[in-house]
């Protein structure tokens, strides 16, 4: 209910000054509550003071998780939470996704809830500080990274699972709207999620926000350096730090926004991408072991299942199917100057879980090992060139870890490379400025999850003269 | 391929220019080709130049169309074009859509493929004037209204059909990157299609344009002057011109552009609703006969099947399905200004064939034939208020018929009532500008094709002082 109480007034449409405070933010790299460099040890002792442990199992160990009837899909007897199923992917115009085929069949994870993944921000001493949660989730491999404030499920959020509160909820369900920094909804991973979305949010607060070992508040600047750490900044901070908006001091871009929108609505349209859910006992060139669901040939990733044992989480334990990946990716955007404004060249990709066809994604975004027992040109446009690059052309370059609620050890090495003068943009690429990308952000299904890890990334070393890169 | 040539420049993101000329494209009542007062008769004549008859058919007698085994979908031979299926929707916190229900069965149009509603623009004397077309549509009342220059499903344009070119096509694909003031992907009727949805383009030339007799060049001001009259300016084209960049002349609006993406995406994450294709012959509650596919209470619609001779189409002659609506519908929008700034007052309207949850309707959208069986409590928000408007509180009106090409005789009131200072504004509705309406359909899937029409109106009446509101 939105009453509407006389007098209305109106407002500016625009809040240039959320902005203005983000760089300001940005600038900051001496947070009121933690040093940065403290940040580490910090995360080490959150580790140290909850005892976690994370045990493969065999699918038969799960509880109340199990193979339905008929179709063989693994689901929660809650109906809740997510559930494997099948997926038939045709790509009429294809090749697309990370392989060289046309036509397939895989696992996939069915999630239509939508959950919350929200920071908290408020300024101390002037300064927007934002509140990071050292979290475990037991899929990380170094299990504890820092998330946003909150990430919650609406399982989690409404206490399906039976487990505790979720800390600082009522900040984001409802937000105040005097607060509102970023509110969409982002698609995840679309090789693996079939249309998953989150609802990535930042909300600004003058309350007194209550406290506990487990957060801390830190600024744009502390974070941008953090961002350089392997494995320190967890996928869902980085997808909502990427939705945040920037000025765009730039003189231009190759493209107006209208050419960019027009390239884009092609790219959608050229795709001719039917994927269709399937059980998951249809799924061929796949096999079902005791402990995990494989490829045939041992390549994509793996289903299989894992107990967990925590003490500062929802729920003290628990077991659940994690996907695992066979092998490092590599996601990387080339970069270049056009007239002194940095560009990036970004690949209209076409995945099966997309709910609309195509999400600008990185130059570079596969996992090498997929594609190890093919011929050169079968492989990726501009894998090489990024596998090859000298070091003085990596402007950037961390490994980050995906989202480890549900992917267990699922590496990539992130990289920004120097592009040369003379790269020949074959089609489904375009050149685009950071700045358009940030823009675009502001809604769903534009820019995909590993190119906002990557705008985040770059906005934060752009933003941050200290930092590593 | 977009080759990077050097050396390469940028160039402003935003090209304010383009409101500048559509500003005074919409002030410009007197249009260099033909005089506004003619068009109508321009019409009749075209209608009278070329023999069309629609004839209801037995679906026995359509050619290549058939009925699938097993599944019972009406389909073509191609497998082109467009089916008849079923659709199985499931509102767990419903009631939505045009009816009172959570759950029910239905036909559909499942349409795959992507056309292009395409118009041409091009300045004479300084002015900016768009070449529009009288086009014949067999589910027209009128039988010819006018359309976009271009408008072609992908079979169209690629002569799946076995017809002739479509005219001026080689403007829109590929369009030419520097004439571009629209392309975007927008939704049809929700509640008719699955997750159909067309490119919208407005392209701008230099070029001396071949004509034909069924093109005519008009200023934004004759066409806002014609979006007053019944049943002349097809929904393709009020789709098209409803995502004409205007400039926001208002001071702000009631919510900010955050405050209102966040109302939305909210509304996008509470509900949920599961829709999915079932075979036609799943569809509990409707009766197939010799002629008609209809709800056994006479309610919604029905699929039917005519016979078309015509002379200027791509094609002489053809059968097809077509749906008939069993009512007029009523669609309007409640007006209120604020502060001075008028805002219309939005529904975020779930459908089950809508590819995300929800997009932004009318106030009022609905066949009240479908209610009147019912208690005056089932009976969508707003309706009674709007059936029982003085002709005081009218700020505009008119007949507006649907897409000629699947619908046959499908006509709606489309209205804008002046509402009460003391509106209450229940869950699921907020006002907003029309200006901020503007700004959303640059992208797709905000706002849906009814509230595009509106919106057309409200901007072609505001931009345009001589016209009948």
């Amino acid at each position: 209910m939105l009453p509407l109480l006389a007098p209305a007034t109106v407002r500016p449409r625009a809040d240039r000054d959320h902005a203005d405070r983000i760089a300001r933010s940005a600038a900051t790299t001496d947070g009121v509550h933690m040093r940065t460099e403290d940040v580490r040890a910090w995360i080490a002792e959150r580790r140290e003071a909850n005892v976690f442990h994370v045990e493969r199992i065999s699918f038969a160990d799960l509880d109340q998780w199990w193979f339905e009837d008929v179709t063989g899909n693994l689901v929660h007897s809650s109906g809740r939470f997510f559930a494997i199923e099948g997926l038939h992917v045709v790509e009429a115009d294809g090749p697309h996704g990370d392989g060289p085929y046309r036509e397939w069949r895989q696992p996939v994870i069915k999630q239509p809830e939508v959950g919350i993944l929200g920071i908290l921000a408020k300024e101390f001493d002037g300064v927007l500080h934002f509140l990071m949660q050292a979290k475990m989730e037991p899929g990380n491999p170094n299990l504890v990274q820092l998330s946003p404030t909150v990430q919650a499920t609406r399982s989690n959020y409404t206490k399906a699972h039976g487990g505790t509160n979720v800390k600082l909820i009522e900040y984001f369900a409802p937000p105040d709207p005097e607060g509102i920094i970023v509110d969409v909804l982002q698609a995840e991973q679309g090789s693996w999620f079939f249309r998953k979305s989150n609802r990535n949010m930042i909300v600004e607060t003058v309350d007194d926000v209550p406290m506990w070992d487990d957060f801390c508040w830190l600024t744009l600047g502390q974070i941008a350096e953090l961002m350089h750490e392997d494995e320190t900044i967890n996928m869902n901070a980085r997808s909502v730090l990427s939705c945040l908006p920037y000025h765009d001091r730039a003189s231009g871009a190759l493209l107006s926004d209208i050419q960019l929108l027009s390239w884009f609505t092609n790219e959608r349209s050229r795709h001719d991408v039917r994927a269709r859910r399937i059980p998951l006992t249809d799924v061929d060139g796949w096999k079902q072991g005791v402990e995990a669901i494989e490829h045939e040939d041992g390549r994509y990733f793996k289903v299989l299942a894992v107990a967990v044992k925590g003490s500062n989480r929802e729920k003290i334990s628990w077991t659940q199917p994690l996907l695992e990946s066979v092998g490092t990716g590599v996601v990387a955007f080339l970069v270049r100057e056009i007239d002194g404004v940095p560009h990036v060249l970004v690949h209209a990709r076409a995945d099966g879980g997309f709910l609309d066809t195509v999400e600008l994604a990185p130059t570079v975004q596969c996992t090498p090992h997929n594609y190890a027992h093919l011929p050169p040109e079968s492989r990726p446009p501009f894998l090489d060139l990024v596998l090859d690059a000298p070091r003085s052309r990596i402007r950037y370059e961390a490994v980050h870890s995906e989202e480890g609620g549900r992917f267990l050890n699922v590496r990539a090495r992130y990289l920004a490379i120097d592009a040369d003068d003379t790269t020949v943009v074959p089609p489904g690429y375009a050149w685009v400025t950071p700045a358009q990308l940030t823009a675009l952000t502001r809604h769903g299904h534009y820019v995909n999850v590993e190119a906002r890890t990557l705008l985040a990334c770059i906005n934060a070393a752009t933003a941050q003269p200290q930092g590593k890169a």
